[in-house]
């Protein structure tokens, strides 16, 4: 048995072999697939999501400068993967002469995915469609049903579907019920049907998967919702930008971060990723921002305090965008931020309670410091323990309840520490921040209590 | 399909029918598996072992005062078990025939499990037992080779294996190589065996189980290492008690944990599993106890606080050491514990630090308090994240070097709180604190960055 069926990981095809002529200048000196969008180029960007989905081995059909995209890539080791080059010299009769080129990279294989140099992506679109394993000469495409999300309705290819089976597919079709996305897993049926549908002149990968929607080969996978685009046209590069940037966000980010830290931090990340700055640099910088923050508290620069304490709230995002942007997420870079952030926190608090003390000359401002100090890992120990204890995540509603709207995560935190230096209110914020973390951590305990009050066994 | 198939879960025979001679005259007027042995009766803590192991279902065969048994257990349900009563009118001629009584209970069984209601044991031994899961004709004795272990020798039977079968099997064996520990898993075939083996006279199970051996229907599992006894003698009690005990220990016991607070916990336990005490609430105690010597530090009786850190580090090993010796763990129990644990060390480094700066008049000695603070979460955060990064446990060798032998865990804190009370030198133990959770701290993130740094994907 081969590794890659052990793996149950598949091989894909790149199609990168188009002259993209929408997107002249450009493309006098560089082929579309080196496109740089937000720190990659475009085929890096392909190629690093079908990784991040699981695919190891690829095989890239280079037409139009194919041998500057060779250049570029190289085999593939600095990404992790296995780079096979076809080269096709038909290129400007459509990509369905580009994927014939890539038959015998492929003869080994029962199935394989295609997918476009110039459709990103996010991986779990390709996740979904690799999960449904296709089975003798089945093939798969991903269709999106959405079409008000459809950024290019116009140009897109439209598809009628009939109890899971492409029946009709066309550019200018009247009545269908999605769009192809241009992520295919293929049977090696595909190249006796391109061959079938060549007449020697332009050949486009539709037509082949045209005549296997006729004998119901086509399969689909309903890929609504998860984030693709075809950069088919220069403005369309913006709106990738915007919505990869949308991307960023998470379900577990609070109020505070939602609202008011993701909108900047992905501005600055939109800004930073072209940038070689590292993810690693950008969490030491949010840690030394935190304690440049304290320092300012300590002193009495209360406004610059503040801002200081929000703004490494914001950059404490960046960090993470760039490193999910350019795929380099790593797990040491989660655990040195998530230790850091907690030193940065005590940094600031520390320097509150310092100018609390000297501004007032009462020592007992500091006793308020330590209440806010034993207060701020509670949050996350109960959610931690919650999980170690249980194995299930931390059930925020049934929790917290109502009090799950007053918000004491990090960004709420910052937020209010912001608020405390630009009002000159740092005992209030000290004494708030306090009543919230002690607070929310006694209610917790008294909600879990009917959610635990079960024998472990 | 019947449920416990489902589950696959086996139905347990307890034989609890013999007078128990030897335990004169505590069985004039109760039958011996009402023996108290910490807090629970000897057929209680055979049940809720097994229950442990996963057993459900259980046939209770009663003897000599069968009824006090039937009374004092009820229809298990407030053990949240199942359980069924044989009488077996003649229990006098041996446990032979007690097991022949409860063949009808079975008879939907092709295999159950069989054990004695005198012989203690920890549910891991069950669980191996369990995992083998013997078919057809087969049953299993577990047997333990570790003979300078066995609590009375002289009196086990003894078992002669070859090949994973018991091949002899007698107490008066003169070639052995294990004892059987009264843990068996039978198929239909011993009940054959018994009818075939009774001569009218005394009839013991071990005269069918030789019958059993003899054709190689009985396999063997090792149980070499797991605590089991059987309390045959008044005097085993007592050794019943102290083995048991000893099982409290657990593998993350700190230093201070092994050698100071286990040694005092266990004698503490030993005497307060007995009262209707609940963990629950000694969890309380032990908090209250840390809440109370902080205020002694902040008022100067050092010594006096000192010494009640040390006692609330002891006192929390009682409450989980009650609720294993009472198979009373609750998940909540678990989660209150680690929180208030928290909070009790928090007021104590309030206490100390108070008195720090009252006693020299220099507020600054509070910002010392303030960085143990900020370090008291690092060790166990550091350990969770790296948890819930990769899914591994924190590896202790790996992660700290030859500093792991340098404790910062809960245990050695509060030992070093205590001698900071007792010599009256609670500037210096909170000067040790600081840094020996924030030098742990920076060591871990540079030791762990070369484990950790490799892509996530």
């Amino acid at each position: 048995m081969r590794e890659r069926e052990e793996v149950k990981s598949l091989k894909a095809i790149v199609l990168a072999a188009g002259d993209g002529t929408r997107f002249k200048p450009f493309t006098d000196h560089n082929p579309k697939p080196l496109l740089p969008l937000l720190g990659l180029t475009l085929i890096e960007r392909i190629l690093l999501a079908a990784k991040k989905a699981g695919i190891r081995d690829f095989v890239v059909v280079l037409g139009y400068k194919g041998e500057r995209v060779r250049d570029f890539l190289g085999d593939g080791r600095r990404y992790g993967i296995r780079i096979e080059y076809v080269e096709n010299r038909d290129w400007h009769r459509g990509n369905g002469t580009s994927l014939l080129a890539a038959e015998s990279a492929v003869k080994d294989e029962e199935h394989f995915v295609v997918m476009m140099a110039d459709h990103v992506f996010e991986p779990d679109l390709l996740r979904k469609a690799l999960a449904l394993q296709p089975r003798g000469r089945d093939s798969v495409l991903c269709v999106d049903r959405d079409l008000s999300g459809i950024a290019d309705l116009q140009d897109a290819t439209k598809v009628h579907t009939e109890g899971g089976f492409i029946v009709q597919i066309d550019k200018r079709l009247k009545h269908f019920d999605a769009v192809d996305t241009g992520f295919f897993i293929f049977s090696h049926e595909i190249f006796d049907a391109l061959r079938a549908a060549d007449t020697g002149h332009a050949l486009t990968l539709t037509a082949g998967v045209k005549r296997l929607a006729e004998r119901r080969l086509i399969r689909v996978v309903d890929v609504t919702g998860f984030f693709w685009i075809d950069v088919d046209r220069p403005e369309l590069l913006g709106v990738a930008e915007s919505r990869l940037l949308k991307t960023l966000s998470k379900s577990t980010d609070g109020v505070v971060s939602r609202w008011l830290n993701r909108p900047i931090s992905t501005r600055l990340t939109r800004f930073l990723v072209r940038t070689p700055l590292s993810p690693d640099t950008v969490t030491a910088i949010s840690f030394m921002i935190a304690v440049a923050s304290g320092i300012l508290f300590a002193v009495g620069h209360l406004v610059w305090a503040g801002l200081l304490a929000q703004f490494a709230s914001v950059i404490d995002g960046v960090d993470g965008e760039i490193a999910r942007l350019k795929f380099r997420e790593t797990r040491l870079g989660a655990f040195v931020d998530s230790l850091l952030d907690r030193y940065g926190d005590s940094a600031i608090v520390l320097g509150m309670s310092t100018w609390a003390y000297l501004s007032t000359g009462n020592a007992w401002t500091l006793l308020l410091g330590m209440a806010v100090l034993a207060g701020a890992p509670m949050s996350m120990l109960a959610k931690e323990k919650f999980r170690a204890i249980t194995g299930r995540d931390y059930p925020i509603e049934q929790a917290e309840g109502w009090l799950r709207y007053i918000p004491d995560s990090r960004d709420a935190r910052l937020f209010i520490i912001m608020l405390g230096g630009l009002f000159g209110a740092v005992i209030p914020a000290l004494v708030l921040l306090a009543v919230l973390t002690h607070g929310k951590t006694v209610w917790r305990m008294y909600r879990l209590a009917g959610l635990l009050d079960a024998p472990a066994v």
